[in-house]
């Protein structure tokens, strides 16, 4: 919705091409405009530049290896999912061998399709909520220079969010941390839309 | 020189109790009062209720080997250092098997010290810049929560800085993590103070 609210054009993939062109409706109808399209996962993949993956981690795996071969050559997987678990109503961390969650999953992909991770450190509810202002700092990193600048640029048409170059893929081990320390300052604090911002840039 | 600044008063500790003196005499000029006293590590460790750890971490493990059997019984130990080494200009942390260096050392202390960390995020040079405002969030967590709530009302007397509870020891794999983000976002930026702040909060 923030994208399309800036005039870029969004297709929203789902299993259920139904479901997905009924959730664009929707979507559209709160930002106002028809940028917002829906389809089958295969066809909004294949069509697409830019992938954002924002199905729970724990799925990741299971739809990345179901579509692997739908994504374009030069295309960009931006993963935004963090792997945590709640136990006792507790957050805590996935550890992966691969050190974090968008290592692990940049494994899954083709050669020719640049992961980038983003949108780890802000709550999904805030950035639906376009009443609100973001008033933070959108951290990007990725294992390609050319795909983090495309995705950093993306990012920066979103009124009051930063975009702030977070290096290369192994920054996932920091900002899938932050995520949880975020939660943590939530459940201490009794707020809920804790998120980052560099003080000094 | 911050603390003093606030009316708390600071001994300075060193191997040399004459160094410690002159720095003391140095930094009382520069903050514009006498809180500041200097004298040699075992006087300072021994009549402290909160000693800052402020050594590069390398050193850390045999400073406290050394002064161990001075920390008083209920003193607090605030540790300050990141375990962050820099190869070809590019820092890296240093893994440790203890998961973090905060929970490395609280395994050096002895019984009846607690263990708390805190300013691991805000840059040395900007808490000696007296005449910059921080703007930034202090992240202090801990394995007491007496501790760690003694440590954030002192540090909450510093204008400017707010103290987050960021939760126990643990949470220093993350706030380690962040201050390597913080270099790698001045380096990238080529600024030299990137620091933290929540937003939400």
């Amino acid at each position: 919705m923030r994208f399309a609210k800036e005039g870029i054009r969004i297709g929203i993939g789902s299993r259920s091409a139904e479901r997905a062109r009924d959730t664009a409706r929707e979507l559209n109808a709160r930002v106002g405009g028809e940028l917002i399209a829906g389809g089958e996962n295969r066809d909004v993949i294949s069509s697409a530049d830019i992938i954002f993956l924002t199905v729970p981690f724990r799925e990741a795996p299971a739809v990345l290896d179901t579509y692997r071969q739908t994504f374009r050559d030069g295309s960009i997987l931006v993963d935004t999912t963090v792997p945590v678990t709640f136990e006792d109503g507790k957050a805590r961390l996935i550890e992966l061998p691969e050190g974090s969650g968008s290592e692990f999953l940049a494994g899954l992909l083709p050669q020719g399709v640049a992961c980038v991770g983003a949108f780890k450190t802000i709550p999904a509810h805030m950035l639906a909520d376009l009443g609100s202002p973001l008033s933070c700092d959108a951290f990007v990193f990725g294992n390609s220079k050319a795909a983090k600048e495309r995705v950093m640029e993306m990012i920066g048409r979103i009124q009051d969010l930063r975009p702030v170059d977070a290096g290369d893929l192994s920054a996932a081990r920091t900002l899938e941390r932050m995520t949880l320390l975020a939660i943590g300052i939530n459940r201490r604090y009794k707020i809920k839309s804790a998120r980052y911002r560099i003080v000094g840039l």
